[in-house]
């Protein structure tokens, strides 16, 4: 192995906060050795709990996992935030208040937050942020969480990669209740109604209750639901003792081991194809669908193109 | 070829709302022979407009897609609606209220609507919507409009995937700012700040039009940024003349034809990947992979495990 990679690993190991940094970007923008990099870390990975928080802009995710990361760091463990969510003052995209307000976890050396950022590099970013999360593993980060919005392809990849998932909704989210039928629902470990003190977040906890009696458990886990206030920190507490709960309940009924082994699946599966597409994709067949698509497209449908593009093969 | 799909075909061109439901379903199940079917229709396809329609839940954008219909039909054009959107009334996922003010244009000959739903099949999304849109044109639809939400990698694959993109927000939408800010200002042709009644209203069109200003422009097309009162039906129109002018925008620079191109490029790759990656995986390869998973994880990292795999081929 490269003497200048081992360098690297140890530093990173060590918790360097700005190797971890630097590694992270190499991953990024898939800076040569990056895989190299990640092949050698490897081996220092695989112990940290994985935690996705996700829900709609303003919903208040960051405030909460703010406190949540101060309730974690109290109970000795460390943590790493990997905020794939442009809207989050972890990705310095939010106003001034938020980012004094998180001071204190910045400044703390059991803490990593990076942002992770779409810059018109969309397809890879749920795989960047896994590999992100690699680099924080084996920098011992106890729990790596992922703050995303919405409800997107790329969320929905980052969820199914982590052990437990926070569902975070707020009161009068008429359409966040329609989207969570339609779908959402399926994917929560934890269901969190923020801004408590709003009107209709008793009404909402109970209507997300009573539509989680509905729903299929593909697990057994009865999921939990919970009101907060984040910006007071109340309420929070209780989720993080959910989230522990939660990873027992996976490691006693051993699903924890299944669920990391299936990650790791997807995650070679996705490399696998990514190198087989890429080997395809040479200068001769792009040449061929150019000239397809210059001289034949009005005789000859895409779908009969590619279905004699396999015929030959 | 198969003179069943004949049939369908022709009753699809006639614009027979019930076959074109049953089409659609048929793509979108990948139902045996849909292949088929698209090849055949190919021939029908490329004359429609294509406009997507994006902005985060509660902007407005049904009530609003409700209106541009009505006035895409007051100028005698037919409209195919598809709605990638849970949270859609459209969608069958609304208030009956919503329902009942959109009953004219569900009952429309002239328009067909349709819902795509992720239904735990969210990779093949984006391109089944495109194909439902196929089917749409071949049935005679001068405008397609693509009802989305939010800023995921499926709203971004479809939308990179229109002619004319109108991005809607709401004044009072801090975060959404900051999401556009994060990259998708870069995709809208057409800014539309709905609910124009609210306070801040001119002042998000304000802060729009001057984060425009430092955009690059790629095509030479300055953004319109508009405000409107979907409910009450204001600010619609002028939308409209907005999109007709970006496509003769695009068309007298010959930008259209490229569009076009480069998506039918980006539809036959995608589909080229999918047979590739399809073919790679039969059981050997699979049994290959979890006997890794299951014995040799410990001693080699998932990227050395795929690089040994592609040199040995």
């Amino acid at each position: 192995m490269n003497k200048e990679i081992q360098t690297i690993i140890d530093t990173i190991v060590e918790g360097n906060k700005r190797v971890i940094a630097k590694a992270i970007t190499m991953v990024e923008s898939e800076k040569d050795g990056y895989l190299n990099l990640l092949d050698q870390l490897h081996f220092y990975t695989g112990k940290s709990l994985r935690v996705g928080i996700t829900g709609p802009p303003g919903a208040g995710k960051s405030t909460f996992t703010n406190h949540l990361i101060k309730l974690i760091r109290a109970r000795r463990k460390t943590v790493g935030v990997i905020a794939v969510d442009p809207s989050s003052p972890f990705s310095g995209g939010a106003i001034l208040g938020d980012r004094i307000r998180m001071k204190d976890v910045l400044l703390d050396d059991g803490v990593f937050i990076r942002s992770m950022a779409a810059r018109g590099n969309l397809g890879g970013l749920a795989r960047q942020s896994m590999d992100a999360a690699e680099i924080l593993e084996a920098a011992g980060s106890d729990i790596i969480i992922f703050e995303t919005v919405g409800v997107g392809q790329i969320e929905l990849d980052i969820m199914s990669a982590v052990d437990t998932i926070v569902l975070m909704t707020v009161p009068d989210a008429g359409d966040v209740i329609q989207t969570m039928k339609a779908g959402i629902m399926e994917i929560g470990d934890i269901f969190v109604v923020n801004k408590s003190d709003l009107a209709g977040a008793d009404r909402m906890r109970d209507d997300i209750d009573y539509m989680l009696n509905l729903r299929s458990k593909k697990d057994g886990w009865r999921p939990k639901v919970r009101l907060s206030e984040a910006i007071r920190g109340i309420g929070i507490e209780v989720v993080l003792d959910d989230i522990f709960n939660h990873i027992s309940f996976l490691e006693d009924n051993n699903l924890l081991i299944e669920k990391r082994k299936q990650r790791l699946k997807n995650k070679i599966i996705g490399l696998i194809n990514y190198r087989i597409t890429e080997k395809y994709w040479d200068e001769e067949k792009e040449r061929y669908l150019n000239s397809y698509l210059n001289n034949e497209i009005k005789n000859k449908s895409p779908y009969k193109f590619v279905d004699e593009l396999f015929k030959d093969a």
